[in-house]
Parts: structure tokens; sequence; C-alpha cells
């Protein structure tokens, strides 16, 4: 497991627009009490609203790492911003990317990190080695996202369900699996990464053994619809042996995005096919709510969407940017409270 | 993909039993005209029943690489086989393993294959990189074995479809995913040694373009109902985009081998859930016959089994040890002649 060095400062480059910067925003969002503040190249007009401070500033009011919080063409690292990162080597501080160029593959880099004695950690990485699965069942309860689609927000369901499992006094962690989620959490695994063998190995790494009411929130990866990257989700989905999932959506998808013929079912087959898949680690498995990216719709659209396929589904369907998902959380709590055991012993899903 | 430099001598190294030779005696009888003999250390009694030639000899008759035809305890490689393996190279054989231990983990047989010019092949690992999976559909046609567990004859079943097809004069290429398949067939892709995110796109690599009338016959790997390998099994199923599949199963199983909560389901629904997985990739995908290991099975039970499930499923149930898989070959020689293309575009199975 990737286990990083908070707080962070936020490192922009130079970056010219907003939207360059979507895993800097991401962390503001989603970790402030974790975000020492920003910099960038002098040649960077962009602020994400949080304070500016060198690497020698941040390095004084406790920061652990600098994240490269910006998309740079092509995943490459621009050489204009070496001289920032050696400064945050020479500060005592990490480094923490999820570019496609591993920082180790800079022996300036690597030279500095061991000559100052810090690390770098490139999350979208991963060296280490895991175990097979062994399927055994964990203690405490687990509920995973996944998707009808990939890049619909499963990573910003489950932080938004974590968050409103923790407001309702529950006992829940955000599990990361991707990049971005890693830097959040602040630890993870990129299980995309991991060597094919032991995908589900690692997902049960992920989430040990806990409290019995204690939650994890199992950040979701592909589509067990998507042509390139099901065989991740199926292992991810299996190693987390979730008691309960979230299904993901945009009804503004038809096709799985950039591959054409390939169709997404719809929400009731794609919740059967997810709960089939399941089942083969935790018997318990169902869906408990489907989470809807509703950008597209406008307000009655979506309100009459959300309404018919609750009836239909006879599960909550939310937007976490468009009222939330307390409704979720809410049916999870009653999970929670004693709805796990019969499910796990005879097959059938919780009432 | 891993490319071996054929013909073979087999290496039996210290090996006691015939058991303990399962490699070589899977290449003796699957490729015989590629195995020019079999070497091994003084103490072992063991032949498998090919001409003992020492690496020098079998140099000289033209073999390319030296096998390890036996499974060591542990995966490691003993020490006494050192002398062996160097005595290969500087004969100018190339090594191939299969074993956990990687070759090139030894500097001294790093260092003599550099000297003498030959090669060091680690089947199980994969250090090549693959682009992600495309989706795009290829030319040619394909069918795969799939399972309802580990371990039940899904390679023996793809060599013995590739043999019948061949025998019926078809074009035929058996394509392997697993050690003893690629050294069976001197080439192929580790599937399970692949990151995570590129299982689709190595199967893809795995059966490239072809003739409209030829078949590729990939070995499937693990099984969708295994709790630590689905992830890879469906990933190269996707890739694969087979037109069809065999599944195959051993009735004396009723859950997953060394995972007893892991229940395996029935005969048709294993072939719907393998039939669902398999048309996210190619909507003419259907299951064209199943392959059985009957040896827990009396004649008479096997004949009675056969039959019924034959006539419950509606296509042929055969066992390549007993009476062979003719019947599912000739199933797919006639969906070659002109069973594909309405079901590729409507979605249904061909007839």
């Amino acid at each position: 497991m990737i286990r990083l060095r908070t707080p962070y400062l936020l490192y922009l480059g130079d970056a010219q627009l907003p939207t360059d910067a979507k895993t800097a925003c991401g962390l503001r969002d989603w970790c402030a009490s974790d975000v020492v503040g920003e910099w960038s190249l002098a040649s960077s007009p962009l602020s994400i609203g949080v304070p500016r401070y060198s690497p020698e500033e941040a390095a004084a009011r406790g920061a652990g790492s600098l994240v490269i919080g910006i998309a740079s063409v092509g995943g490459a690292l621009p050489t204009s911003w070496m001289p920032d990162l050696l400064r945050a080597l020479a500060a005592g501080l990490d480094i923490v990317s999820g570019m496609h160029t591993r920082l180790t593959s800079f022996p300036e880099l690597v030279e500095a990190a061991a000559r100052h004695g810090v690390s770098l950690h490139d999350v979208r990485h991963s060296d280490r080695r895991f175990p097979a699965a062994t399927g055994r069942r964990r203690t405490g309860l687990r509920v995973a996202t996944v998707g009808t689609d990939c890049a619909l927000g499963k990573k910003y369901t489950a932080l938004a369900l974590t968050r409103a499992l923790t407001a309702r006094g529950a006992n829940a962690t955000f599990r990361a699996t991707g990049q971005t989620g890693i830097m959040i959490a602040g630890e993870g695994i990129a299980i995309d990464a991991v060597v094919a063998d032991f995908i589900a190995g690692a997902a049960e790494t992920l989430s040990p053994d806990n409290a019995p009411d204690h939650w994890d929130v199992i950040e979701g990866q592909g589509s067990l619809f998507h042509p390139a990257y099901a065989g991740v989700t199926l292992g991810l989905l299996h190693g987390s042996q979730p008691d309960a999932f979230v299904l993901c959506h945009d009804p503004s998808r038809h096709t799985i995005e950039m591959y054409p013929d390939a169709v997404i079912p719809s929400l009731a087959d794609a919740i059967a096919q997810y709960t089939t898949a399941a089942r083969v680690t935790n018997r318990a498995a169902h869906c408990v709510g489907v989470s809807v990216n509703s950008s597209s719709l406008t307000d009655d659209a979506w309100a009459e969407y959300a309404q018919h396929h609750a009836a239909a589904l006879g599960v909550p369907v939310c937007d976490p940017m468009r009222g939330g998902v307390a409704p979720i959380a809410e049916a999870l709590l009653r999970l929670g409270v004693g709805g796990r055991s019969p499910g796990a012993t005879d097959g059938s899903p919780p009432a």
C-alpha cells in the first residue's frame, strides 16, 4: 500500500487554466485539512485559492510532500519544473506524482531525494507485490462504488458517501484505488497497475479486517461493460467482498466512452450483472443505491428520472452534486445495524 | 509476445517421479516434432522416453533451447542444476523456464548468456508492455476455452481442438496464455503476468487480424467464478473477442478448488454468464460445446452425463481424453462457413 506524507504543498507548474489543475482542485475540495498551500512557476497565472508558499515556507509550516497537482501534456515532466522539484526535495519534502512518466526515471531527482533523505512517490505505478486472493471473509462492513462506464463519478460518489456516513456518526474510511484518490486519502493501491494475477489479492489487502460496525467505502475502477478495463473492475470487486454496492451512471451515455460498439446495459441489467459478479465472494452483496451524474438533465428531467428509476429499482437514486447521497448513506446504516449476517449465510440479500 | 527458439532439449534435473515432469511430458505429447531429446543429472532415474542427449549433442542436432521441464520444490532453482544450465548456454542454447524464480535473477546465468549470445526466457513473467484494448473487431475466427474453475482442462481442450480442426483441413493456431502452453506453442503471452490495465490489450495482441477462415484457438485462464483470478479470465475473454467458446468442467467439483465457499454454478448458468460477458466485445459470442474432465465417472455414468447435458444445453458434450472433441470441431467448422456475420451484427447467436 502506498502511504503519503501529509500535509501537501500543491504544485501547479506552468498551468494556465483551472481545468489543467483538476488534481489540485480535487485535493483542495476533498482533503482541505491536508493542504498547506500552492506553489507554481512565476509564468503561471493560476491560483486555486489557497495560500501561496515556497517549498521552504511550506516545509516550515509542516508540509510533508509537494504534490504535482496538474496534468502535463502527454504525461511527461516538463524540464521547466525541475528547479522547483529539486528545491522541494532540498526543503525536505517528498514529491508525489500521478504522471505516466515516473519521477524515479530522472537520475537527478533520485539522487537529490537520496541525499536529502526524502521520497519520490509515483502513485500511478505499483512496484509492490501482493499475494493471491484468499477469498476469506473479513470483519467489518464494505460498500463499493461500481459503474456503467469509466469516469462518471465512482471516486466522487465514494468520497461523498464517506463524508455522509461520517457526518451521521458512523466509522467510515475511503479506500482509494486510483491516483487522485490515493493523494486525497494519503494512502491506497493503484489497482490497475497491479499484476493481473493479484488484482483481487491487492483489493483484499486494501480493506483489511476492521471493527464490526466500520464501513470501508471502496473507490471502484472501470466497468464490467468496458472492453479494456473490465478485468480490473471484476478483480477489484471480488477482492473487496462488498456487502453493498452503489451503481454510478451518466444517463447521457449509451455506449462506453470511446468504444461506440460497446453498449451500456439498462440500470436493472447492470445491477443484476454486478450482483451476480459480487456474490462470487459475498453472497449478501446487493445494490443499495444508484449515483447519477445528472449534469445533462434539466431540474425537471432529473427529478422525473430519479423518481422513475428509484421506483423501478427499489433503491435511492441520487446525484452527489445535486442533492447529495444521504438516502444511500442511510440505507447503508440500516444495513449495518443487523442486515448483514442473514444474507451472508443464506445467499439472499438483506431486507 | 514471447517467442522461443525451437526445437527443445527437455531438462529433467534431479526429478525422481514422472509426476515431477508434467511440463516435459506435455511438450513430448503436444509438440513432439519440437523435442530433440532429454537431459538430466546423473542422479535422476527418470526418462520420459525420448533420446538422451547432452547439451552439446542436442545443439549439434539443431536444438535451440534447453527447457526446464520439471517443477522444482517451491519454484526455486536448485544449485545442483547450475552446471547443466551453464553448459547449455555455452553450447549455444537458450534456456526457457516457467519457474517462479527468474533465471535473470542469477548473475552468473545472465553473464554467461550475454557472453555466448543466447537468451534466458522466464515464461511465467512478463516485462513487455501492452497497449490498452481498443475493442476493434479483428478479421478471422476465434474460439476460446473457458472454465468453471482453474486446472480442469482448458489448455488440453484448446490443444485437442486445434489438432481436430487441423486434421479436418482447417487453418487453426493454438494461442498460448500460460507458461506450459507458451512452451508448447513456442510463443504466447503469460496473461496473468501482465499489468492489470492491459489484460484485454495483451489478449488483442495475442490473436491479431487473420484470414477470414482462420481459427485462433485461445487457451483460457482461471474462471469467472474464481475469487482470485476472475479478473484475468474476464480481461482475456474480452480481448480475445471470441466468436465461440467451449466451457470446460469437472463434474467432481462443486466448489472452486481451495475455495470451499465459492460455489460453481450449473453448466447452464455458467454458459449464460460467459455468454453475457463475452458479448461485451463480440455480440455473436456463444457456447459451441462443453469439454468435460470425466475421470471421476464410470463409462456408464459418463455416457449418461454427456447425453443428458448435450440434450439439455443443445451443444456437444465431450471429453478430449475419452472420445475426443470432434463434434465441437465440426460445430466450429459449420460456424466458420457462414454463421458469423448475422450474429456479429444483430446481436443474436448464429443458428
